[in-house]
């Protein structure tokens, strides 16, 4: 197998992580943390000890070995994720009331915080030895936060705005920005399609030395199913986030460190898949390009050869990081304001922390919600059911004939209690987790941000300082002008990012709104129900 | 006044109360604790130390000073209370989550337990000097639980069984048992009628020095309001208690150290005080007899002289306590087997205990549902919506047209979060509250029932001593057999009390169950009801 580690120790260059991003569970071949900790560096979003950042929350993403060789074996999902059970002990808030072993869900969700310390082991922690600006002939993957100073220059937005860019933009390969109604759009894309991820199936090889799940994807527009592996499905995100600097690529849902076989974390992983799936299919870049199309329709399992080229030709694209912003297409002859672009990134970014805490702290509420619920709400409950009962028993000592009727239905009062005890205990799943869900999925989105507003924001700066090198006479006027042309192209490509970001949300917090609510209103209207139940008891006392 | 102190040492017969007796707060006249804590006594009902006995959850009953002198003045609601508010604190049960600041009313409902120190410290702490077996000529009246064992001879059950009880019964004194389908039952009342109680009034007198409440009672009846203190009915149950000795009478609603002005406490009170008329008025015997027609009919307010000629007449009554028994008529010709009355009463002790035990466990599981709702389960709901209207606000920073009735919508539904957690909080008084009404009316009847089984116990075992008198030639077989008869007579009456009890013990656990299920499907249906407004928000986003 062509498995390389990676270097023990991180190469010269190498700017410490900031705390935040601190994996708690190490993979064997990372450094030991102590040399990656200094003190006070918080992750730029979020903020305090308390916070976990949103990629701690959902997951970075995961630094893999592009060759084929190691495509099937040592290239598994739990390759990067220490074993230790203990490791999911320690959650960020301590358990007040003592119940935490209440907690539902392999995930470890309504465990305060269990979730996010999971994330922490299971991503992040992999540190690429080198950066490839270009990205083009990388066989690594690029870990965006590691230095937020760098992620213009990593990311190929300096050397485009510097025109130092260059390759043959195919005409199938134009990403065009559109100028619609509240300005700057991706192009819708002609031809939309949505894919359902079902029969998540555990799948043997090496007799039954090697299990991993296999999960089964059919676009609507192919109606040809395929079968694909979290693997795959990781690779597929690291060759997006590789290629589209200023595009928000969905984080995957996390990985994690036991149980992967369990019933519940594969309900759990293949909804996140679902969600991530459905991001997908709504960019109207993300969903055109090659190498989704191919992971959407290339049959692997039947034509090897096929899904092999196709994955060797995605690793060797050329038009990703600098080259990509080449494929960008704007309105003809629209120029963009600078100030009020950058007027309107500032707000933009204003925004995203503003929606990051809130939703931060939305998540730790109904985490706590649903905990209480699946602990204290139901107790109480059925603690009152249980006291019905203990009434009814002691009534039914009472050698009268007449009261007959009466015992009985307090004990069925009592029944009642205990089943709306389980209501609130099964409800969380049902309302809350989908909550939550949508959270971690813009969490993610929220954690790429930062890099795609730095990217538009070094392109300003290089357009500034141009105009200055013309002003000083360092500059020709039409090499600025032509850093500006490329700037504006940035512009519009962030501006169309955002704008898809906020489509989006509106329409996933919305749908999502009205599900939860949906679901409250069901529950209410079973515990009623219940009650109602029970009140028919005492009719014919 | 002729307010005389009580003696501030016991008399040589007097034998220690039990531990669980024991006030918290003493009146100033009482004896010190600490002679009175025999350890490891106690109260034959209920049992281990976190139980406290149904008479210290719903208050025993208080000795009083009968003479009309001190009537208005030094006889006073608060006379026998300790006025320090820092005795409420110290709660039987831990508060485990330190929430204990969060309880509602002013009687410490939901504070966990302080509802039954405080009936600890209100009743139950004055010891009379004196039994007065027949009780005709006492000027106190008598605590019935002071003495297990002499409970038989207090009553005056001994006197009578031994025939040494004589009087002269008029024909309207007569208390018929008839023989009904399920046994001895009193003979119903011919004149049912119910009472209301209503406008509680704050009165001063003295020129403002004294203040006290007055409620007015409408009997059904007369239709002729009466107006009543909370001493008045306290008389009352003292008369009652000392006249009746197979029967029991309703406790009170306890007495409270702090806020006898306050809102909460008056309407609690009024509550207390029209679950207690309705079992007086339930009560075949105790709704006729003429101490209770004198309180209910009496214009005190207008014919002052009415009124103490009726009360001097209620204190001098000759045909309480043994005479009361001769006033007892049985159906003719009928003699209950001596077995078969055993093994009933035992049935009823064992139902008596369990249901004691249920109660209070229904009680203290009411009260900290109770205290759940006003503190966790109304935070929890708020906090849910104090995150929505988080996010809301977040969302309203980014300046998209296209979201505003999304952040509109989410913020609606934060507001319809806060006004469920309000509910929850308001709910307790609506549903709970009665129950605990309800238990603690119940658990003052089964603190009543040890004495009077005590002494149908002791008439019993007197008739058994006479047939062994007989048998050893050392009593005449016509004694033995009045004796005999005059156990049937007690038997006759505790047997209807029994009956008496379940009937409207079925009566009104059935309506009162009916009202918490009642109360909790409304308040489910508003729940739902705001999710719905919640929900409908979203339709034109």
């Amino acid at each position: 197998g062509g498995f390389e580690p990676l270097p023990v120790a991180p190469p010269a260059s190498f700017k410490p992580l900031p705390d935040a991003f601190q994996p708690l569970l190490q993979p064997q071949q990372a450094p030991p943390p102590s040399t990656f900790q200094p003190p006070g560096a918080g992750f730029p979003y979020g903020g305090g000890a308390l916070q976990p950042s949103p990629q701690q929350l959902y997951g970075g993403y995961q630094a893999s070995q592009g060759s084929d060789d190691d495509w099937d074996d040592e290239w598994d999902d739990s390759s990067t994720v220490a074993d230790e059970p203990g490791a999911l002990g320690s959650g960020a808030y301590p358990d007040l009331d003592g119940s935490s072993s209440a907690g539902v869900g392999a995930a470890g969700r309504y465990r305060l915080s269990t979730r996010s310390d999971l994330s922490l082991g299971s991503r992040g922690g992999s540190v690429p030895p080198q950066h490839h600006p270009s990205g083009a002939k990388s066989s690594a993957t690029v870990s965006r936060n590691l230095n937020r100073f760098s992620t213009f220059v990593k990311s190929g937005g300096e050397a485009f705005v510097l025109g130092e860019a260059s390759g043959f933009v195919k005409d199938g390969d134009k990403l065009c920005v559109v100028l619609g109604p509240y300005g700057p759009e991706w192009q819708e894309n002609p031809y939309p399609f949505q894919c359902t991820i079902d029969d998540p199936t555990k799948q043997t090889k090496f007799k039954g030395m090697k299990s991993y799940i296999s999960y089964k994807l059919v676009p609507t527009h192919t109606q040809v199913p395929v079968h694909r592996r979290y693997k795959h499905f990781d690779w597929l995100y690291a060759r997006l986030a590789e290629k589209f600097p200023v595009i928000s690529v969905p984080h995957l849902p996390e990985k994690q460190a036991t149980g992967r076989f369990e019933e519940d974390f594969i309900s759990k992983r293949r909804k996140g898949l679902i969600w991530w799936m459905n991001h997908m299919a709504s960019h109207p870049v993300l969903a055109q390009c090659d190498v989704f199309q191919h992971f959407l329709t290339c049959p692997s399992s039947t034509d090897e050869k096929a899904w092999k080229q196709g994955k060797r030709k995605a690793e060797k694209d050329e038009m990703v990081g600098a080259n990509f912003f080449l494929t960008l297409s704007t309105p003809p002859a629209a120029a963009l304001d600078l100030q009020e672009v950058e007027s309107k990134i500032d707000g933009f970014k204003c925004f995203t922390k503003k929606m990051d805490d809130s939703a931060l702290q939305l998540n730790h509420t109904a985490n706590e919600f649903a905990r209480k619920q699946v602990t204290g709400f139901k107790k109480e409950y059925q603690k009152v059911g249980q006291s019905f009962r203990g009434l009814s028993q002691a009534f039914e000592l009472d050698q009268q004939a007449f009261s007959v009727g009466l015992n009985q239905a307090i004990a069925f009062t009592g029944d009642a209690y205990d089943a709306i005890g389980e209501l609130f205990a099964e409800q969380p799943r049902q309302d809350l987790d989908p909550v939550m869900d949508l959270l971690a999925l813009y969490q993610g989105h929220l954690a790429n941000f930062p890099d795609i507003i730095h990217v538009q924001k070094g392109a300003l700066t290089k357009v500034k300082e141009s105009r200055r090198h013309v002003e000083e006479g360092k500059m020709e006027v039409q090499k600025a002008d032509g850093i500006q042309d490329r700037c504006n192209t940035i512009s519009f490509a962030t501006l169309a990012e955002i704008h898809h970001f906020h489509q989006i949300r509106v329409r996933d917090f919305k749908s999502q709104m009205q599900h939860f609510l949906q679901q409250q209103i069901i529950f209410f209207q079973k515990v009623t129900q219940k009650l109602e139940e029970a009140l028919h008891k005492y009719d014919s006392v």
